[in-house]
């Protein structure tokens, strides 16, 4: 199990980057794509548990574009073999402090994509 | 990409019932031992950032044992190849309903091992 293969890091970071853009300027079809289309993928919200894809992607097609800045800290991106990562980030958005977790696999058919993913803000 | 491999997911069931087990029982070395030794590793908990394996391990170490129960729903444990999952799901306890997420990697060298976790109480 080779960890953070140079290469493999670097596809990461970029899927990271994306997500990043496509969150913060609230491009919905970007987001709706770099979740793996499938019932088992989950996404745990602040204050929203949704459970397979669509529910995801119908929270997004409906969420307030306005405020969605965020600046990041502490970003831990990990990857394990050449199919498998965790992106993990505390991040600053509204005065509020919180975290935002996924977990990516990268599948043949469609490339990486986050299969599950949890964002809280601290208490 | 096999996603759900009966005989990965069997085991992968069992190291989530191992850990619920460590955790109601605040079975320190237990709860230790099944994070992946590693300063990358992380854990977000409700109102702690712990970055690296050693916070982590110093948490359970200093954690009270009183109140761990927990009742789980709409766990979602899903497995991608044979050495990876994910292990979600929402829980009960004390009254207040909270989110646990897990990233697990199994490494050549000590097995099944969590490399990420987030938990976080429902505002």
């Amino acid at each position: 199990m080779d960890v953070d293969i140079p290469e493999v890091l670097a596809e990461m970071r970029a899927c990271f980057a994306e997500y990043k853009r496509a969150l913060t300027g609230n491009d919905v079809a970007v987001l709706q794509r770099l979740f793996r289309r499938d019932p088992r993928t989950l996404r745990y919200g602040p204050a929203e548990n949704l459970l397979g894809w669509d529910a995801i992607a119908a929270f997004r097609a409906g969420r307030s574009p306005v405020g969605l800045e965020r600046s990041l800290e502490n970003t831990v991106i990990t990857t394990y073999g050449r199919d498998f990562a965790t992106a993990n980030t505390e991040f600053l958005r509204a005065g509020r402090r919180g975290r935002q977790s996924q977990t990516w696999v990268r599948f043949p058919d469609d490339g990486w994509r986050i299969v599950a993913a949890h964002v809280s803000l601290m208490p």
